[in-house]
């Protein structure tokens, strides 16, 4: 199978291609960045010297089309839709890790993005949460690869949802490593800024909050809203996602792990972990797993689940390959099956 | 003025020598260790050289009641009850950074730690946040120096309890640099085990809630309860507490912002950001400041307040030299105009 | 083939698992740990859950060598000696990753370790630098797995020496991440002292000097004497070593990588950088690779060869990996395809 | 006494600010930024809110002229030649933070940097190692303040050079923080690609060779080369320096010492450590110390000299207010009697 990489320099480009690599039913066929035209990937990312060589093309998409039977796009958002819709017009499929077709609703989007220029492929997206909508993964022409913030936040909190059990709304309190922003040349997130350094940003107004809200409120079957505060951690990969929800009922920890456990009993890459113990970052550091710990207070009635992915891996790349393998019945785990990078 | 720090060479210790060689009213005549006796402080810091070449002695509370006049304790929880109990029976002014005399209720006391040794001070004990207990301490024998986490979390949630505006628990996302825990050969807190990593740890279980709950509740004048959840940040120094609050009645941030404003009128370290702004923890680096951002979120009716502090300093050695001055009538922030450590 | 890992929960132990768990051919038959006697590795590391949930015993060598045809000891120096000979002595094949066999001279052993006890295996045992003893490890009983640092300026200056271009002393300004020191609990290494910081130890008189020079005359065929300054670097893995060595004669910056690329003609996993490049950590974290950069000065007579391995990887198990490949005529980088993890 | 800061939000001008705060005989009168003309120096660092509110201006040497007597010119080399022409022209004194007053032969900067705008200046600037040129700063118009490299690498060498100890050329193997880079928006600079990574760079080919070269030259009276090797570590502050020296005669490490204490006797800012100890960056951290140890190899003949500064206190901003201490005939450590920040 021909897959192409658009947009390969970029951090979940580069991830993209270091998962491909250990991919044993893919070839790389075509590798885009616009940045660095003519130039080797190994130019760019010495790591990958005889290893991936090819050369930095331009994008075009009947060349691509031409090429391979599969595309990742992991171009910057608002600026992917034309391409994703010239390659899909071309029957390529399509896995788009940009934000652009993950809501549902074009107005949405249009509040926290822009005017969607391609409204009318919105219906034939799937969003790409593996173990949510393995099905319709499968079947789909293109499938919108989750953001990481809420990869994280909807497996941790998605049984609870499912079940009906949450009252009002629900506090993510997520901390997130660095590359979460991609290759960036901002000030902000240069090293002297972030380094030795903690902080929220855009809490409460953050894009991700209504791709949450969209997933568990599916799930739910019912509006859902959620108090979203992202924070900046001066690590560069990660994502732990601490959840306070206010529970209908008291429940013991053990039937909240029970219930999880049964609830993703299919999901290889799913670890819940058991009660009272709660994952780091780090034993998820380049694996494709989510870490998932929970505890129910009894004296405020809170439950606070734990959820960690890597938001390069699970949180990107890595769901995008496990889409690819649903996409083309492959074993979910091809090219996934490496252990997290500990210590 | 002679002073004692009992401690000197943990991390909280080191940071009132460092806050105490700025200090123009003290002289330090006693400081000891019970690992290093015998050598000078400046063989375990280097950078003190030149600037506290003293002796490390044993801790003989009679001849430091016989060398000074105040003495900062800064001991392990449970080890420095009789010290403290020999010391103020000598009549020295004791300011004491562990938790021994924290907390107003032994039978809590005991539930969290041990069977309290010296109950009979409790009574005396003032419980050193500055803002909050002026008057008190500047009167008081024995002062509590409040932990790292009750310090940023009760600053930050004061206004509102004072104004009994709050509708049942709050949530309390504390994030805190290592140096919190002291200096120590645990493997957890080794090195190759934080580093690149973020975990939550004692969720709901955590020593510092009853401390929080006390002062809150004192505050609202009734019974609180706080859901405490700490993580560990790979960083040295800072505490940044991310507070999720129900408020009785809707408000403006610019209310919000003026009440905190009036609030803490008369307290130069803690610092109100504008409306939209958050802070983070590099900006007290060093400092004793308390910074406090804050957002309201009419579709949740969630109030979140985001307070950072450097635990060291305001949260430790910072707060108790300011509780000295208090005690002692000297301006609040001799010895602590430093500025924060920035870039 | 059952391999056996002793030493299971170590940092070079674990990361052993990690590269055994994507080895084809070979089946983990035997973990040990003294500390975690009875738990499962993956109660230790959680990362491992599902791909290894073995339980830790003790070592028994009757006991590992009836199980397996091959044990990687990843015991501490000086521990390991009567373990790898009563596993010797019963025809298991042994990677030892400890110092304890890599000198082969008993007194120097003595010199910078202690006295040696099991001497008549010296001559017995091959070092395991794979680059440079392929031939001897393939048949070898037991191999000396090369420390560290070692094997980064050895594969930097073993052309140099080789071709016996050197002229005097050659120094070495190693920096290494914390996990060189292994799973430790000493306060130095402790993450409040690390982070941030940056200083040399051991200067001039480290236990891999030796070990560097028995190698480099080797190759010269003439005693060889280094100055070898390590550092310490606040990261956890990668070692970069700075070389700086006297020509006896003046050469092109062109010719010394053609001499570099023609003696590792062979050797996939070392990546000689085109003129004017040098190699950063970053770039082999993860990976068994080793990258070396060179430029030469003339106006000072200098050549700079500068070298970057991940040191638990090609430092330690992935070394390890590469060394059982050869000894079993197995391709010499299975398990060990995977790429670095950047960023 | 009115001092002006021309540059004042660089990293650089963040910390003359810092220090000029805790500075008992000067007042800020102008503070200038072109990026953030208009704004509070506040709005930029809100550390500083409350302590330094001023508004940032545009630079006008004139207003300059007319309200400060004295002026860091904190500005981006080969930018400030103009405006520091002008202020000199005008009797303001002037200590210039940039490179271009370093070098006294304008060839030599002319091929390092660009043809030199104010070569008639070179002659009357001095260079501002404030603990080697003493007498020339106390009366000079313009101080060209040293590279943070030369400054840590010429304090460490200086000695033996003034001594004509050293035979052949010296290695200088520098490892600098990011922040003295300043405050950059290079991708190569962001976090992301600088967290848990360690690089050579400019090797042998690096700006402050030339500079290091004429001040040991100078002390030497005789032309003198070194090799120079700069990297980056992942931490914010601080250059430690391992330098490599050959000498003359054999000498013990007690000589060693005592001849560093003598040359440094009346030099309250370098700390000689002990024989056997070298330094650390933390413990200059925040200071305007420099701490130097060294251990001779008499089995290559090799003395190795570490020495450690704060680049942005000692290597910058600190040495700026040492010198404009010099200039007015202040106690020299005024403003500057901070400890390092441990841990």
């Amino acid at each position: 199978m021909r897959v192409a990489v658009l947009g390969a320099t970029g951090y979940a480009g580069v991830e993209l291609l270091r998962l491909l690599l250990q991919h044993e039913r893919v070839q790389l066929a075509v590798v885009t960045s616009r940045q660095y035209v003519g130039k080797r990937v190994s130019d760019i990312y010495p790591a990958l010297t005889g290893k991936c060589d090819q050369i930095l093309q331009e994008i075009e998409p009947s060349q691509v089309a031409a090429q391979s039977e599969v595309a990742f796009t992991a171009l910057p958002h608002q600026t992917s839709m034309d391409i994703v819709a010239a390659l899909v017009e071309k029957d390529v499929r399509v896995i788009d890790l940009s934000a652009d077709f993950r809501l549902r609703d074009a107005a949405v989007y249009a509040r926290y993005y822009r005017e969607h220029q391609a409204p009318q492929l919105l219906a034939k997206a799937v969003y790409g949460l593996s173990e949510l909508h393995r099905k319709a993964i499968s079947k789909a022409a293109l499938v919108a690869n989750p953001g990481c913030y809420p990869t994280g936040a909807v497996l941790g909190l998605a049984p609870l949802f499912a079940r009906r059990m949450v009252r009002g709304s629900v506090v993510i309190d997520a901390k997130s490593g660095v590359t979460g922003a991609g290759r960036s040349s901002a000030v902000e997130l240069s090293f002297s800024e972030v380094y030795d350094n903690f902080k929220a940003y855009q809490v409460g107004v953050h894009r991700h909050a209504p791709e949450i809200e969209q997933e568990l409120g599916a799930l739910a079957a019912k509006p859902t809203v959620v108090f979203f505060a992202p924070h900046l951690l001066p690590i560069n990969r990660g994502i732990l996602s601490t959840m306070y929800v206010h529970l209908k009922k008291a429940i013991s920890d053990e039937r909240i792990t029970e219930l999880y456990r049964k609830f993703y009993s299919r999901d290889s890459f799913v670890r819940i972990l058991p009660e009272g113990q709660f994952p780091q970052t780090k034993d998820v550091r380049g694996s494709n797993d989510c870490a998932i710990g929970s505890r129910y207070d009894r004296r405020t009635g809170t439950l606070v689940v734990i959820s960690a992915i890597d938001n390069l891996v699970k949180g990107a790349a890595g769901q995008a390959v496990q889409n690819m393998n649903l996409m083309f019945g492959w074993p979910e785990d091809e090219g996934l099956r490496g252990t997290a990078l500990v210590p």
